[in-house]
């Protein structure tokens, strides 16, 4: 069953962040730590965690490239992180940025005092931003965007709350942000809600976090979403709300559904598991094939290849194995490795294959290599027929809100039509659920072409949010004068 | 699906060792590092490969502590293993003995040159052997049982296959063995094949390796299993087959079918996927329950549990959804992870569970704490009977055949009656596969009981290797004068 | 003989900082990381280099806690700074700032492109000019005083060479500067010169280094020094000479002859070798005694001590010997070493010694713990008299201009008269050179107390340059938000 | 001055090893890192201590290449060799077996129980016994002729003792030994005592070391050297003395006075500085020259460059500096920094050598190839003549007895005259020791060539021992299979 995004699979779209915030209990970090296990899949690069004592007044931090159980299992680093307030991330990054000093929570030391912010999403003016304040005599030291929320808020006047609020109406995005001051823990969604985050509690404490499974890991109860444009404020005297943006229309993105978050999380009261066995039931009803298994690709494919089997009658077998153990290292395999490539992570359970007609289930096709290999294996393994179901529209655009997307030249979908797709994965059929499936599936009627009920530019093309930076890179900015530095 | 053993399964037997072993291929080392990822479940503290380079006539030797992905990953170790033929381990090891030393292949010069010897399995009189070796001159290095074949072959006289055969004849208990000379790779069944070992072949290549999942991963064919008490001699003229034993029963280890072996591998033409399902379909015969959902403990519960479904037509859910990010460092956990224990690796699906009737499936109980742990969290996701199914018999006895199992007394189906289990659980009744009911799952009509057709003493107590080092404990030998060198 | 400050000379004032720059030269690094290397003694926790590279219009550093040999003799860092153009630092840092990002050069990207620099000294506002700057809304990354000037000048106008001026108009202390932009390397002395900085060449290439060493080590030649008060702007077109701030008296620290620099260095046309041994002579004259022996403690009394055999008539020999091999983890010595003390690093040569009169010559007496230890070594060797001539003037006043001293309570002389002192070291006499000795082993007829000729507080307590932010201490000023990060 | 032999030291002959030995105090380990900190200069590539503690009946190690000072300045490494007896050793290597398992002491566990050895010198039959060995069957972990001893000891019976001298008429060398038991500490120095031994005592402890500076700094008295061909075996019960060997002529290596000890060690009763004292005072006598310095090339050069100026007349001064920092990853520099070569370590001190006459003082000459270079450098810093004076005899042979030399073809002495040698070392004259002078500084009347008084055979080509395996390498022997392993 996935739970996890390997960094093996660049065939597939990748969430880049995760954040976790707790104010008010004795050892924050542990709990840091563990929600940030629990969101692993979100980001696997590196994580951090900024906790703030208030018996000695200090923020303390650690912030390093790897797995959260690897950087925070270390009883040295664990017991330098007192405190009882603290925010955590886990990150993904491009090739190329994976410097340690832009691993968040990033920290500054304001007029008012130190600031941390970490930050899940992406914002879509940041160069812009970023560029004005530089001229203004900013230093920049990462090349995350969530620098720029910084500095904006170093050079705003008024309380932090009021810096924050004149900050978020400096920028662009899709964003779900944590912050931490010596006094306040504050939780922030963009104002569409692009990307998930939740508040819980345990016992006083109140809890941010990307998804409800940073809460059940730590015993926390869920409260609810933050609601879209919503800023929340956890101090002393227990928790505000503020509404400081117009109102606009939710657009939660609808690939957290498919593919980014847990199974066992819950978003906005929709198990992600159940959702993804609707889908897989309609994409059943849509795109029926006559098989003697049903076959998901492990672990993504597994909840709506249940749901295709239950819905189809025809029976769900594991004929595919997948390894779990493919280490960080195997990312850069020498040419004899690359060349096995697929096999490090799953195998065919040649004796369940044999001879039968096969029908295999994926959550959705980004670059298709992984898909053609799969394929490839499972004929050699004896199947007499491979079908092949994806559990979502085929993806055509790039995303701008936080995800780590090939170029659309990359895509497959964008380039071929499903025809010219099957023949180059090379099974008997392929088919996609419809964007009406999709949002049947969700518990729509179908899609609102009006007003698409969330965020589904990657299948659509139809971005909800400006594209300011993205629209002026033939303009010819300014160019950063960037530190190449490996330590 | 399950393919690992986790370090954190505390709660599981752990299998000792992987061995692999190929001859004539020109990157030898890159094959031994995939065949040993495929097989990393069989151990995960250490891994190790030496090669043999006949361009150059040198052996050349990495073993490190770690997984077979970050240790073998790097290509800097890779570039240094040069050589065409070569033989590998993956090994486990209990507490106080993870000294790098102790990591296999081990490697002498003996009279004829250098030998490298790995083992899978266990010697029950190495400890005799071993002073008698010392008394008269020999210096071990390592507190492996594995070093007594190295130096019993080097005392005694003749080719290379004359002195291990002589020395096969020494040594009592349960092993498959892979050697390698400058210019031969041999393996070596004990005579009741109680750990497995099968042969392959890729292009003109010959391959050894525990479980067929390692010829998988190259794309080997298998070719057969390597029969019990056989000694397999692969050199520049071909394959030669020696039988210096005794004929014996066959005793192939019962557990590799339940929990050690990965579901995709096939041992003896049995595969281990199918094997599972059949003992889940007997396990539901045996023990019928009226229930909403059949949830596997995943990830080694899933195969019974599909087969569960299938015999009682109940539908399988994933109720539990595991993570696989627990990284190794958490072995240690602080007192706060601890206590949440569990929750680092199983999360309930709780949106699937609540108001729910559930049947629990878990391959084995061993200590039982897990178990427990899993009731309670599965009733707080709000289900409102937990029932309890394992696809094995009562596991009531230590193995002294290269298993870690904790002692008699730390076993809880050796100290409870199951009443007093299903009490200790907390669940609402909780039942075992009856011994005739595994034998039937694997083909046969029932257990023989005159002559048992595996290896179960685990569950039995009938062993059916002398036990020589066990019954001398009391007897009071020479103390071993161990250096403890942390390096 | 001394060339270095070893860290475990915890009885000695360490100089805070070496600095290096080069233009215009294809391997900048390579003679970077050699002219560091040759400026060892002024810094040894950590070390960086930034360069550029015109080719690829890009910076590249790399800045690592260690020696210079041990951080820039790696092979793989070296490859990755490419580069004609550049500058390094090796600094000290005072306990619990041994942090990685303080280690300079510090580097930031303004509006006119990439800026880094470099610095050895203190500026004696920097708290002051901070905090104007964090109200403004910068946000420093490091505690180093050096991020003033990267902060000042981001928020300037104008010219690279403009914003410079501007930003040294506003601090205050005793510094040189070494700073790299895309097109050009400059240099600084502050208006009285208090930290030396010489101007070299190696065929076209301008260097700027801290000493005359750092030029020998690459064969360049030795221009000039830097002037107080000049600007020295090196780029395309050659050498340019800015003087901005109003003429002031010259002030060179008449402590980088008594101990900080290197003998085989040259400042201002003295030679410090025949300053330290003119030193010696002076000592000789005013303090004689009659002895067997003329024994330096080594090695940074060896100088003096040869000049006051050579005065005395007494014979040089060397009745102590240094091992230079203490390491940097000894620093931290485990109880049973820190008794031992001393005799790490220094060991009496008994035979020589024993049953002689002796004069022990040391540059200085900081705390006096490891005098008191080497008189108790050199009486235990069998010394019948132990007398002692220190090469400088009782050391009685911190300095702020960029040296560790230590604060004035832990200063020998600042607590006790010469005959409380002899008392407590233990010696059978004890005699400082007076400060017209001084001044006339300098060339001088005897120190000007009107307009004194070089810095000397520690001796004198007149402190050239106003101590803004020392006189602040007390009036509570705002306190620093740092994050106490351990990566 | 000179107490060190750092790895760049290509151009200096070096010594292999210290050893170090302690019974019976509370904190053994602590007492053998200082020992072995004061024998660093006899070997810097890896350091080994191992421990006995009578408490828990446990042998403890810790073996690592690196300096003692980083090595065992790790409290975590300190901690852990618990223990009331030790031995420690420091090593050089040749290149390509700094392999960790060679570093020493070896152990072995023994039928009497555990053994650790620590050897200085070479063993001159050591591969034949080894091959004789092999084919008993003993099985040999590493390429040092150290592990002879451990598997002759192993195959012997009797004692202990009875074994290790039983070993002892089995093997051939130079060698000076330090063994531990559970009970016993044993020392022994070969029949001809080469290398040097101390006996020293520290309270109740006895202390066995290769110099007595090792005694020194732990506070330790000097009881006697160990004389040639003893065996001091240490015990609850005190010391015992075995003279199990023929007796034979002392011949202790005369290159101990010229470079190898430090010049605060005594051996056999002559201080090693007063013995290079003398012979610089011989070498002026022998090879007067009209100068204006006497300049030391440091450190090895400075006792007897101190003596030159005595017994000349002519002042003695630092006009060459030396920079003690050189890393040891420098010793592997890039082709820019080799360039530059011998300036890393040493620098002319220009002040003083402009405009002078001057003769250079060094230890003895090896390749030359550092001597052209200080000469060079010499006359680029302005000196008018440049004269050179070796305080020892062509080194024309190399060494077999612990020392490693480059092979006759690499000495320069050995392959030019010596007017061809100042010729390709650019001075205008050069001058070595006589062979009698050299003993006469000994006080001797000179050499005995019937009997010499000590082994030079480097100056000579008189080998006092056999070289047996020197002697059969033409023979073409056995090759040792040996597996390159990085671990």
């Amino acid at each position: 069953m996935r739970t996890t995004t390997n960094p093996f699979d660049d065939d597939k779209l990748r969430e880049e962040c995760a954040i976790f915030g707790i104010y008010g209990t004795p050892d924050a970090a542990a709990h840091l730590a563990l929600g940030l296990h629990a969101l692993q899949h979100r980001g696997q690069e590196g994580t951090g965690i900024v906790t703030y004592d208030d018996r000695d007044d200090q923020f303390h931090a650690h912030r390093e490239n790897g797995h959260v159980g690897d950087v925070f299992g270390d009883p040295a680093v664990m017991e330098q992180l007192v405190g009882n307030s603290g925010i955590g991330h886990n990150r993904y990054s491009t090739t190329g940025d994976t410097m340690r000093r832009n691993v968040q929570p990033l920290f500054g030391d304001l007029e008012f005092g130190g600031l941390a912010v970490a930050h899940n999403g992406n914002l879509t003016n940041a160069i812009n931003v970023r560029e004005d304040l530089v001229r203004r005599g900013s230093i920049f030291q990462s090349t995350t965007d969530t620098e720029v929320i910084l500095h904006l808020m170093a050079t705003m006047s008024g309380s932090v709350v009021d810096r924050l609020i004149s900050t978020l109406r400096e920028v662009e995005g899709a964003y779900s942000l944590v912050c931490l001051t010596r006094k306040k823990l504050i939780g922030v969604r963009d104002p569409m809600g692009v990307r998930p985050l939740v508040l819980g509690k345990l016992g006083p404490s109140y809890i941010l976090a990307s998804e409800t499974v940073g809460l059940d890991i730590i015993g926390a109860d869920k409260v609810r979403d933050v609601s879209p444009g919503e800023v929340i404020v956890i101090d002393e005297e227990g928790l505000h709300s503020y509404f400081p943006f117009e109102s606009a229309p939710s657009k939660l993105c609808i690939f957290e559904f498919i593919y980014f978050s847990r199974p066992d999380s819950v978003i906005e009261d929709s198990s992600v598991y159940e959702a993804r066995k609707r889908i897989g039931m309609e994409l059943a009803r849509e795109n029926p094939v006559e098989v003697d298994l049903v076959v998901p690709i492990p672990d993504s494919g597994v909840p709506s290849a249940i749901g295709y089997a239950e819905e189809s009658g025809f029976p769900f077998e594991y004929g595919i194995i997948r390894n779990h153990y493919v280490g960080r290292t195997f990312i850069e395999p020498t040419d004899e490795i690359r060349h096995l490539g697929v096999k490090l992570k799953h195998n065919a359970n040649r004796a369940m294959l044999e001879g039968k007609r096969v029908v295999l289930v994926d959550d959705s096709i980004v670059r298709g290599t992984t898909s053609r290999k799969i394929v490839e294996m499972v004929r050699a393994a004896g199947a007499t027929e491979v079908h092949m179901r994806i559990a979502s529209p085929p993806t055509t655009h790039s995303c701008f809100y936080g995800v780590d997307t090939p170029e659309r030249s990359k895509l497959l979908a964008a380039q071929h039509t499903i025809e010219e797709m099957r023949h180059l994965i090379g099974c008997d059929s392929l088919d996609f659920l419809t964007m009406d499936g999709l949002y049947r599936a969700m518990g729509k009627e179908g899609r609102n072409n009006e007003m698409p009920q969330y965020c589904d530019a990657c299948f659509s093309g139809e971005y909800p949010i400006r594209l300011k930076d993205h629209e002026d890179v033939s303009r010819g900015q300014r160019q950063l004068s960037l530190l190449r530095d490996a330590s």
